[in-house]
């Protein structure tokens, strides 16, 4: 099973390494991992998705608890949240296929970001499933590269 | 000064460790990391934001280079380049301000994303400079959570 985990970080050096340790000591490959600023300038968070074995991944939890830098660990699993994913799609294109292109970006509520003669940069924010679709939708129109942030998430304050 | 450099990886266990091991051994802070997918499923784009002396600097880039995992490396500083990072954040909220709210949000061209009787939750993106600015128009009304994912950032079509 798939796991999103919000680990609260005291913001130092060294931290990420330990939480990475973790998890690669254990060889758990982390699909996606976003690393940002909270409320508190002095705290980092780090959201991890990762897929494995649930005994282990409980193990894992527990050791990030200990962890000194550690504030505190969330798994999302049994919590109503809200999650994004932000992704930069930079397309190679003819100039016939442009407005087709644009127009599945507005569908997908995304944004035209950047523009050549050759290319088309497309930005575009949602839960993991809308961006993966986005993805599959473009795929065919060739994509030359693509950069994407990982999941963050928060518990619903309408689940509190 | 501060470089957003961006690595191109195997998608294998360990990776990340090694990396962030390589900026922890000296002692760099890194202020925001966003590890996801690329065009290719083989591979993850790392994009680290960091801030340190610039001939160490120089010295940790020649070694993420040198991993045996390590497809390519970018150091956006002198490279026309599109950024995005992308924020949640959850306030705390009296009805009567709750409107208000909504306004600045709509000038971030941010959207609510869920909304309780005390909390509203707005997703924003935008450059980090854009982020900050909302989060710095936010503060007064009562930020009780936030996430972000740390920017991401591609090489501009038109710059090529």
């Amino acid at each position: 099973m798939r796991h999103i985990i919000s680990v609260i970080v005291e913001n130092k050096p060294g931290v990420l390494s330990r939480v990475s340790n973790l998890f690669s000591a254990r060889g758990f490959n982390i699909e996606s991992l976003a690393v940002g600023e909270t409320e508190d300038p002095n705290r980092s968070r780090m959201t991890i998705a990762v897929a494995g074995d649930e005994n282990v991944l409980e193990q894992v939890r527990k050791q990030l608890s200990k962890l000194i830098d550690t504030i505190k660990v969330t798994d999302f699993s049994d919590i109503p949240f809200i999650e994004r994913d932000l992704v930069l799609i930079k397309l190679k294109i003819v100039p016939a296929k442009r407005s087709e292109i644009i127009e599945i970006a507005n569908i997908f509520r995304g944004k035209i970001v950047d523009v050549s003669e050759r290319t088309l940069t497309i930005e575009a924010s949602g839960t993991e499933e809308k961006v993966n679709a986005l993805i599959k939708t473009l795929r065919p129109y060739g994509i030359s590269e693509m950069a994407r942030t990982g999941r963050i998430a928060m518990k619903r304050g309408s689940g509190e």
